[in-house]
């Protein structure tokens, strides 16, 4: 089987639309599932793009994709990449594509000059903490993320 | 005491530097900071700007900032906000301005139809977790991130 990975293209937005529902239920989040063809669009490609996607092909079919942005540290006074899904098709598993998605990703961090590379993973998902170790990620384990939810925003944003 | 909370300007750069170094020594993370004045200048005035800031002004002396940039979310299909600081000099703490930065992000958040405002915290810093909750936000405590270090990229890049 030979993979291509590439950059993401409107046209890939139907398949693309498929893996991210299947990920959605592989993290048990099928409820949070708002995003539509069109918000999509207007993220990845639209006047003032907010996310990056890229894509893996195999036998001319969507096996895999990873999607990512630019963030920015202050500590480091830079730009970093923040990986926010990478996502391979249950059945394609264990053949590499999740590599090759995150080695282009890594390329991309490199040819940008960015200095790290980070991303999120659920406690639970012992195959996937196990496969970013292998690859020399570490946990920042002192860190919790808070999230403000659409009622709280317009509270504060009222105060 | 009345204070302003405005976008900042490039003549506001020295003194945010002051204060950035302030935050990293109470986060015990002074050692890690390599950020300059240029590096800030290009993230934040630059031709492709990675992040925004607000500066908090009292008496003529800046007393606090915030350092923000639109991420994205998959499942929610559009940008959000994620507040990488939110700073106020210990002197001047206790008289609302963490809250007034905070909420200037907020309507920025509201403004920009954005669905989700997120930033992380020291699992230790008590006074900033308790201060957050108070305003509605809520731990992820199901997630880990994990971050790549510059040889770990290079590596994974060559791959």
């Amino acid at each position: 089987m030979s993979v291509e990975i590439r950059s993401a293209a409107a046209s890939d937005l139907p398949a693309m639309m498929v893996l991210v529902r299947e990920l959605a239920e592989y993290e048990r989040l099928s409820h949070i599932v708002i995003a539509t063809e069109a918000s999509f669009e207007a993220a990845l490609f639209g006047e003032r793009p907010t996310a990056e996607a890229l894509v893996a092909i195999a036998d001319g079919e969507m096996v895999g994709y990873a999607i990512y942005f630019q963030n920015f540290s202050t500590f480091v006074g830079r730009a970093g990449i923040y990986l926010e899904d990478l996502y391979v098709r249950p059945k394609r598993r264990g053949a590499g594509i999740g590599k090759n998605l995150l080695s282009r990703v890594a390329q991309i961090t490199v040819e940008r000059q960015c200095q790290r590379l980070e991303w999120v993973v659920l406690d639970w998902n012992e195959p996937s903490i196990q496969f970013y170790k292998s690859l020399g990620a570490e946990p920042l384990d002192e860190w919790t993320i808070y999230r403000m939810a659409p009622e709280a925003i317009a509270k504060l944003a009222g105060a």
